[in-house]
């Protein structure tokens, strides 16, 4: 299995060895009917879309070398978390994904056959989701690989942002946290769609966040202004084996977290929850409290700190 | 002048120095009123917009260190470049740029101060062309640096693709072309949007393609079957010092060229062009002929390659 090395042993294998021309036209078959033809797609200077039903939402994400992925994972699973991430987003919001566009940067001596597995991963989650791929760009990076998608959505209904959450708000999240690397959850891990549009139409959920970068410092994102979260260790969902800083700390979790007005009705809504999403994980792990009001048995979360990028 | 070199030779002059929750915090500062709050700008999980009227637009461009710009060229150029260089293919769409999501790849070495004024550019260009940059990504990415502009636009009345020519069509083509680089036009370009979009509401315009590959293998992709560009090196309209083939192959000229049925009118065209834009050349450079019947003075355009990465 070669497919897992990003660049390749051999002159013949490497994209240098086709040209950019060529390379475009091998995305374009790699992709297949993930990518509908120009002007609806791939082939003019910019995609053609029907304008979206109600407001849009747009959002961008990479996955670089090094960062996201590396030779570990299958080049199919990297070419799938690409697309992934970004619908993570768009179910944070409640809304529906619509068309991605996908720019890639990369060395001369990336292995074309690591790369069809790329984009056939691409093509088989943007086929899943309904999601084509409408365009894109080729570019050199000595170096590097990094692949860029940015993902149009819509919201027919209500829009669930970051902001809302009220002191005394219920604490919710979906799945669970932690360990995401070694439990290869950063990359088989399933954008919470559906879920985020159900919340989306539920009387009484306030403010919901993608919980990506650890849930501590996705948790301060979602916390009104004097309030603090008081979240228990022990209810904590946490993933295989990780520890309470794990859960809080590690990162690329995609769940959802979200808060609940207190008189929405919580038994009623985890209720209607299982009946929906009888096989995802929902739990209930704090509230928000005011400032200064943290019972002492809750975690002093100041003291994590989630993902940074050049920390 | 520091500023035109990408990696800092100090610590504390790196984004690795601040880490990467104060340099979004400092992205938002340098971007300042270019970037609106969130939900319609940078902060939550998407960015929400209104729907675009008509149809939507959709194209990603990016800029890479040593391939789109370099030490040589002020970083504020290198930021305006990367919005331009997707304001071009809005234009040649004959559309309107609504918003942009930025992505940001790079090296913890990479200096605050360069990227500090990279950012005032992009958000000059921004506020310049009234299109916000409303969300982004900021990742690691050792050894290089590439920020990737995903940008949505709208077309409200007719949109023009790269198909529709006939034989017999006119060849016209915006500005200049050629020698991109050494006369820093790469970077000093106006994009074609006024242009772009008045052409497309013009009867008998066909077809239209932003000049970004070399004029060559740009008029290649305006040709239809069974003909072939009848350019003549004479017209060329070429920029300071460029030759036949600088002016075919270089590529970055971010110029339009578009095809105009034979009946529409040329005199007509060129006059109302000129009443609207008396800055802006236009040249008719030859027409489509139908494949052997190629004058003999016209320039052999097979044998010019335009512009490829990867060769």
């Amino acid at each position: 299995m070669t497919a897992n090395r990003l660049f390749s042993r051999t002159a013949r294998g490497s994209v240098s060895s086709i040209g950019e021309r060529a390379l475009i036209g091998s995305i374009r078959r790699w992709l297949g009917p993930a990518s509908p033809r120009a002007p609806a797609g791939i082939g003019d200077d910019c995609a053609v879309l029907p304008p979206p039903r109600g407001r849009e939402l747009l959002t961008v994400d990479p996955v670089a070398y090094g960062i996201h992925f590396d030779d570990r994972i299958p080049a199919r699973a990297a070419g799938a978390k690409l697309l992934k991430r970004n619908l993570s987003d768009i179910a944070a919001m409640g809304g529906r994904p619509r068309a991605a566009v996908v720019a890639l940067a990369l060395d001369g001596r990336v292995s074309i056959e690591w790369l069809a597995e790329f984009y056939r991963g691409l093509a088989r989650e943007s086929r899943l989701r309904g999601v084509p791929v409408v365009g894109g760009d080729v570019t050199l990076l000595p170096g590097s690989f990094v692949a860029t998608l940015a993902l149009t959505g819509e919201a027919t209904g209500r829009i669930l942002t970051r902001t809302g959450s009220r002191a005394g708000d219920w604490i919710y999240v979906t799945g669970a946290v932690g360990r995401s690397v070694r439990t290869r959850h950063h990359y088989l891990f399933e954008p919470r769609l559906a879920e985020g549009a159900w919340l989306a139409r539920r009387k009484g959920v306030r403010a919901m966040i993608d919980v990506s970068d650890g849930l501590a410092k996705d948790l301060a994102a979602l916390t009104p202004k004097g309030a603090v979260p008081a979240v228990y260790a022990a209810r904590l969902p946490r993933r295989a084996g990780a520890t309470v800083r794990e859960a809080l700390c590690d990162g690329e979790d995609y769940e959802l977290a979200f808060s609940v007005a207190p008189g929405a009705g919580c038994a009623a809504l985890e209720k209607a929850w299982r009946r929906g999403f009888p096989r995802t994980r929902l739990t209930s792990i704090g509230r928000f409290v005011r400032t200064g009001a943290v019972p002492p048995d809750a975690i002093p979360l100041g003291r994590f700190r989630g993902y940074e990028h050049f920390r």
